[in-house]
Parts: structure tokens; sequence; C-alpha cells
């Protein structure tokens, strides 16, 4: 079965926003096992989204939309979608409850306008939006087998909720999607290419139906496994076994499974443990402290950190001595080293991360040019360093010390030390 | 006119890659005065590429292709241009030259696959990509007047250089684009309802040809205007006139002028006065020192920062006393008070910012609710604090004070404190 995603809103055509929804259905539907062809982003406008639905209708087999369902008169999709299933609309009881909750939780009255969210076609399955006050809506045509049409709110958090409760499984179950089991596994430290040659004889191996994706990101590389069959468990147990085999050809890179990020797999490893952590960064600027803390919970394990982006920070903060600034320079492995430890015991934590680099575009040198950097890790054990020769730009720099740094602590992390 | 883009790559339509570059071009296209009517994101297939540029070449003047230039088996997309326009491929000198370049300072030899991205269509105009090895090629159908399908690669800093040098300035003078000139202003502290209420009357009296556009974000709001004419001298000073119009009305909200981000305007106050800054961060866990540090150059006024995410480290590493972390709590007016007087003196700094709050999801108590932070700038003058009551989510409410912090330092940077 093949699906196409229309997101409508005029803000997607002048660049204000990015389209992460389209983004995300399209992983949320191709992990459980529907493909999308193709996506279109047209603005509010009654004909094209006329033109563009018909169209998606030929070439696929379910159609999800998303956004224009505001109240305000420039958002026009349910209007749309109402004449084009030539129904009418109605008010209905249980999506106005859920305004009249969502309205009276934000301390307000409910308005007019406000009442008008709860009016859907009548030839629609009206899904509750229980994070916000569009409802959701499912509309399903006159072909046999027939094709189906999901109007959901363009709002990210509404929609991903929508999607993961209710329109995935929904779909799963009207198109017979059969089982499919899903595995992530993380690797860091390897390039695409060295990787697929390494583990070349282990995918050749692989049965039939569990497929292998290459997911590369900067300084990271996810593998994804998907079986398809008709019985769960059993491909659960053929998922693992295959797992078990990639670990002797590419174990040293594995940073873990199940995960969709590296600081996921740090928190688990962390609140497992019951350890604590503290950073130190300079080159990356605070982004490791702010990719830690993005996920709820992070105050469990989480101390603090110290951005020390200048080098009398690195001293009076972290205590590197000025003697080491000066003979090795803020890049250099001498003074990643102090960092750590210094950090680990000044913020009391058990274990302790630093990064000092040169994310560019300026301040390369010969010796160490845009790209070098130096990270460390610190536990009760000691500190162990490594050096990065890094390549691109300066984002990506900083994201590919992050993941490194994050590989290393869980390295840490796991052995015990 | 109207231009259709068409974003080619499987990895778009499984949702492992954002589909960034559709945004960014679709804001320099809207800067430079030219509208985008639809946005396709397709799979590397010849038959879909073949359709839809059909299709986008019907509804619209010109098409922006980015991806599948790549020297791999799947990227067909060059290959599918020459076929379109029934022309063949030629080894391009200058392209050459250029992939010679690239792999030499990558220290590599030349190989016949980075030799392979050298050929292009005949029927086209090669347009040297600099930053890498795929060219952007340009072609102009057989219409009166011809229209115009752009091939850009799918690597989004080579895509946005192309567009930026050679791309956008060709189109407008293709199409005989006019004069247009943007100002962005960037208000923080009011909504979006209440902003365009204050200002209607000036919106109002607005000359014909100026537009105004409202672009929210997280915690700010962005201004744009757009003036469009023949004389872009002439379409400045009408610009800087409407401008100067604003402040009476809304001036108390404005925190610059001229610029995508808040960071971007406290960098350049700091490099504008030469003074430093260093942050406190509970809440916003390392995001404030992350976005100021994304930016090159921060180095020359960032000393670094403490994200103290413990009570203990709020103590050790900033200097808030026991006594008031126990009496008022983590979040709390005289917390964040010595965090941003603390993080000051320690870092030996002009300017501190701090942060304490409630990101959530946990963590919320009847009278400190999820959303409830305290932020504070302090400079030689003293310390000011304000306290925030912020909806959303996680990500949101971080977002949203980040943005808080940024505009009360800027206020008080520019007054002179």
């Amino acid at each position: 079965m093949r699906i196409s995603i229309l997101n409508i809103g005029d803000e997607l055509l002048i660049g204000q926003v990015v389209n992460t929804n389209a983004s995300k259905m399209s992983q949320m539907l191709t992990q459980a096992g529907m493909a999308v062809g193709s996506v279109f982003t047209i603005g509010d406008n009654a004909e094209d989204i006329r033109n563009y639905l018909h169209h998606c209708l030929n070439v696929s087999d379910a159609v999800l939309i998303t956004g224009g369902l505001g109240p305000t008169k420039d958002d026009i999709t349910k209007k749309t979608l109402c004449d084009f299933f030539g129904s009418e609309l109605y008010e209905n009881e249980e999506a106005l409850e859920n305004v009249r909750r969502i309205v009276a939780a934000h301390g307000r009255e409910l308005t007019d306008i406000n009442r008008l969210q709860a009016w859907v076609p009548r030839c629609c399955t009206m899904i509750n939006n229980v994070l916000g006050t569009a409802p959701c809506m499912w509309f399903e045509t006159d072909d046999h087998p027939s094709k189906v049409v999901v109007s959901l709110p363009g709002v990210p958090f509404e929609m991903i909720n929508l999607m993961e409760t209710e329109i995935v499984p929904r779909l799963k179950k009207h198109f017979e999607v059969g089982a499919i089991v899903n595995k992530n596994i993380l690797l860091q430290g390897i390039g695409e290419s060295f990787l697929s040659d390494l583990i070349e004889p282990w995918e050749l191996a692989l049965p039939q139906n569990i497929r292998l994706a290459y997911l590369p990101q900067p300084g990271l590389m996810k593998l994804r496994l998907t079986a398809r069959g008709n019985d769960s468990a059993k491909l659960q147990s053929q998922i693992n076994e295959a797992v078990t085999g990639l670990y002797p050809l590419a174990g040293q890179y594995i940073a873990g499974e199940d995960a969709e990020s590296l600081p996921e797999l740090v928190a688990r490893t962390m609140a497992a443990s019951g350890r604590t952590l503290a950073t130190a960064e300079s080159c990356t600027g605070g982004s490791i402290a702010s990719k830690l803390t993005a996920l709820a919970g992070a105050s469990e394990y989480f101390r603090g950190g110290v951005v020390a982006y200048s080098n009398e920070v690195k001293e009076c903060a972290l205590g590197v001595s000025h003697e080491t600034l000066v003979r090795h320079g803020a890049v250099s492995e001498e003074t990643v080293r102090e960092m750590a430890a210094g950090v680990r015991v000044r913020l009391g934590a058990d274990y302790a991360v630093a990064t000092t680099g040169v994310a560019g575009p300026g301040g390369g040198t010969p010796e160490k040019p845009v790209g070098t950097v130096w990270i460390a890790v610190a536990s009760a054990a000691g500190v162990t360093t490594e050096l990065l020769h890094l390549t691109g730009r300066r984002a990506q720099i900083v994201e590919r010390t992050c993941n490194a740094v994050f590989a290393a602590l869980l390295r840490l992390a796991n052995s015990g030390k």
C-alpha cells in the first residue's frame, strides 16, 4: 500500500516553518510497514487542496492531510474536504465536549469561534484530538477496497499523538498490514562505507523477510532492521538473533540498541546505574548539556556543567592550570583531561565529559586545523581522552563531537569503571 | 511568477531527514520577491521525477530541483533530466577542474567515480558548485517566455551557497523581478493578536507597495516588511520611514532589527560595546549557551556559563546560598538573582543572565506549575529579574525562556547600564 502526505499551510511556502510533520509522519508510517510515495506541500487554497487531493487519491491508497484546521478565515481545509465529499457540517457532541474541556483548562469562556471547531462533516468519522481543539477526521471513499483520507491538525504534538494512538493502528487494520518489528542499533565512530564492507557477510545472510536500512546522522550511524511477517513474537526472536550476529563483526562500534539518539541511551544507562554526570564544554558550547536536558527526567542524573569558552573560565571554574593552557594550548589533550577531572570533582559527579576544539570557521592553524577536537571522559577510575579530526561546518563539527562524547561515555559506563 | 520546488530523495520519504531545504529555499525566494506555489517531495525514481517535472512545468514558471546528484547508482536525477530534455552527457572542463580541486583538498586521488560528477547534459548551463562535486544545472524550455528548471545538490550548505550567489540573482534577471527590499523587526514579550491590535493603525497606513507579514516563533515575533517597486534606494527609505512609525506604538517590545534571531542581535550588541557575557542556566539546561555559541565569533564576547541543574551546583559553582535554596526554593526570584550575580563575578563578565524554572512535564506544583520560570539579567549596575508564566511543552518552554532572556539582555545592554 502506498500513502501520500498533503501538508497544507501558507507558512510552509514562505519558509517560515520547517515541515517537520512530513518527516515525522513518514518515519512513523515507514516503521509501521507502510510506504510514503510522495509528500505535497501546498498553501491554504481550496482549488489546490481539491486538485492535489484528487491526484493523491489517484496515485495512492491513503492520503494523510495536515493543517488548515484552525478557527480563522484562512483555514479552509475542513470546509474544502466537506465539499469534496459532498457532505455537510454538523456540531459533534464529543468534539464540543473536548473543546469545552480545553478552553476551561486555559481558564477561558467558550466562544462562538471555539465552538466552530466542533463542527465536522457528517460523512467522516470524528477522531477526538485530546491535546487540541481541532478534531481529526477520517474519510473513506466509495472505491472497492475503499481508500482513506485523514485530516490531522498541523500542530506537531497534536498530530504525533493522534498518529500514534489512532491513525497508525487504524490504517494498519484497514489495509490489513501484516506484523512488523523494527530494531534500531546505534553505532558511533565508523563511516557508512567502511561499516557496509565490515558487515557485508552478515547482511547477506539476513533472512529474506528482514530488511536493513542505513540511517546516517552527523557522527552517528543508525541501522534499522525491519522484519515483516504474521507473528510478532516470531519476528522479534528473528530480529534478536540477527542482532546477536552483528556484535562479533561490529560490536566495538555499537553504542546501544532501541533508541533514536545517544542522549536517550545515556539517560537510560545513568538511570540504571544510579550514577551522576557533569559536563565541561568548550567547542560544543553547551550543546551536550542542552541535548541531555532536552529529555525529561535529566535532573535525575545530570548535575550540571560548565561551558568554558574562555581560558579564564577553564582556569577559574574548572581548575585547569594556567601552565597547561600556556604550554599546551586550550585545544590539547592536557587541557581536556584537566577539564574533565576538574568538573567531575567540582560538581561532585560520578562521571564527567569534556570537549575542547576548533569548531570553525575561524581559529584554525596548520597544527590544529578546524575540526581538531579533543574529548575526555572521566570517572573515579581516571580520565580517558580521544583526539578527533572532524570535517564539515561548525554545526556538524559540534554535532559530531557531541555524538563522539556520548559514545565514549556509554563505553565507560558500560565497562563498569 | 510562480515557482515549484521538487525535492528528490528516498531518505526524505522514510523520515530519516527533515526537509529543511524546502523551507530554506522558500524563504530565500520569498524574500527575493518570488512566490513558491507548491513543494513536492518524491523518491529517487525516474518515472516520478519525469511526471512531477511535467506537472511542475504546467503549473509554474520555474522548477527548482534538489537531490539525487550523488555518484552512486540510486542517484538518477542528472540522467533523468538529460533524457527529459532530449540531451546527452559530456564531461565539462570547468566542473572537472572543480572536482579535481575538491578531491585534492581532501588529500585523495581522482577516481573514475569522482570524474562522473563532472558530466552534465549538453543542453544545460553548468553552474559551478565550489563547495561540492555535484555541479548545478540550469535548463530553459522552448516556451515563450522560456521556463526554467534548475537542478541543485541536496547538501544544504552547497544548495544555500548556490542559491545565494547564483540562482536567486539569475532567476530575478530571467523573470525580470522588480526591486524588493525586506526588513525584519524582532519583537519579544507580546502575542500575535495583541500586537496586531496594537499596531493596526500603523499597518493600515502603510504604503500600498509595502506588505507586512507576521512570522511568530516560540517566544518571539518577527515582523517582515516587504517593499516592492523599481528603485531599491527609494524602497529602502520608504521602509525606514515605516519602521520609524512603529516605535511609538510598539517600541517597548522591539528587541532589534535586521536579524533572523535574537542571538544574532546579542552578538552584534556585545561586539559593538566590547562587553562580555556569562550565563547561569537551570531550566534552559545549556540552550542559551549553545544558541549563542552556534554563531561563529561567539568567543569574542562569550566567556562561558554554568549549567546548574542540581541545587548543589547552584551552591558550589555559582555561590547561591544554601539558605536561599532552602527558604525560597530553586525556582524563585532570590535564587535566580544570586545565580546571575554569582556567575557574573565568578566568570568575570560584564553581563550575566540566569534562568530557573519548571520546564515540565514533571516537577510542577500548585504554587509553581509547569511553565513557571524566573529569569535574571545582571550588570555592574545590579540585577533585574522577571517572572514568566509560559505555556507549551518542555521544548517550547525552554525556547520561550531563551528568547525572553535574550530580549532582557538586549534591553539592559541598550540602556547602557
